[in-house]
């Protein structure tokens, strides 16, 4: 078949077209949300990322900012030119995730014994 | 060093305390949520999750529904011995996700042009 073939288009989204689906195709991993959440907690530079008590290996954390850049969740900022040090930011769609991010806290705080969360993000 | 040493304990949390983190490891992939979100919709059977527009793999909604078991957010009923039929819901505790999914559809609806939500989970 030709190259322009509507049926080798590929299809806008991965799975489906469900708001849940289109968002796990984000957001669904262990990782990316750990992100946002240090986002949310005021964190924008790399080593501060890599601080946090989960030691998110330094690829995955690249991969994922990376990532929430393409999806315009978050900028990247070089504030140093030698070496390059950048700071990132959650833009308005990814400050958008706090509800959510609440969410996830209430849930986790009422139905998992033992959990702890960060004063900033108590709902 | 001996068996019964400290420090070859298994740390109670994989990654640690956190409430965010703690929810992700059980809740954090591209799968679990849906099966979570059809619950919420109230399809019970095997069969019907299958059918879902994402075409989840039979072995991925198997192994999500097992964990989510282990996790006391699912009941399984056998309903048909001959051949073997079981039905699933959600337990209180998976009930209480239906904020955090309607968090996700929020956001989703929003931010991520052109998606859907079926009627059921409409904020």
């Amino acid at each position: 078949m030709g190259r322009n073939q509507p049926s080798e288009k590929p299809t806008p989204y991965p799975r489906s077209n469900c708001a849940v689906a289109c968002t796990l195709d984000i957001l669904g991993d262990k990782w990316t949300l750990l992100v946002v959440r240090d986002l949310l907690l005021g964190k924008t530079k790399f080593n501060e990322f890599l601080e946090s008590s989960e030691s998110i290996p330094t690829n995955l954390l690249a991969d994922r900012l990376k990532r929430l850049q393409e999806q315009g969740l978050v900028t990247k900022e070089l504030y140093q030119k030698h070496p390059p040090r950048s700071a990132y930011q959650l833009t308005e769609k990814g400050r958008a995730l706090g509800p959510l991010m609440m969410e996830l806290v209430r849930w986790g705080k009422t139905h998992l014994k033992g959990t702890r969360v960060a004063k900033k993000l108590r709902p």
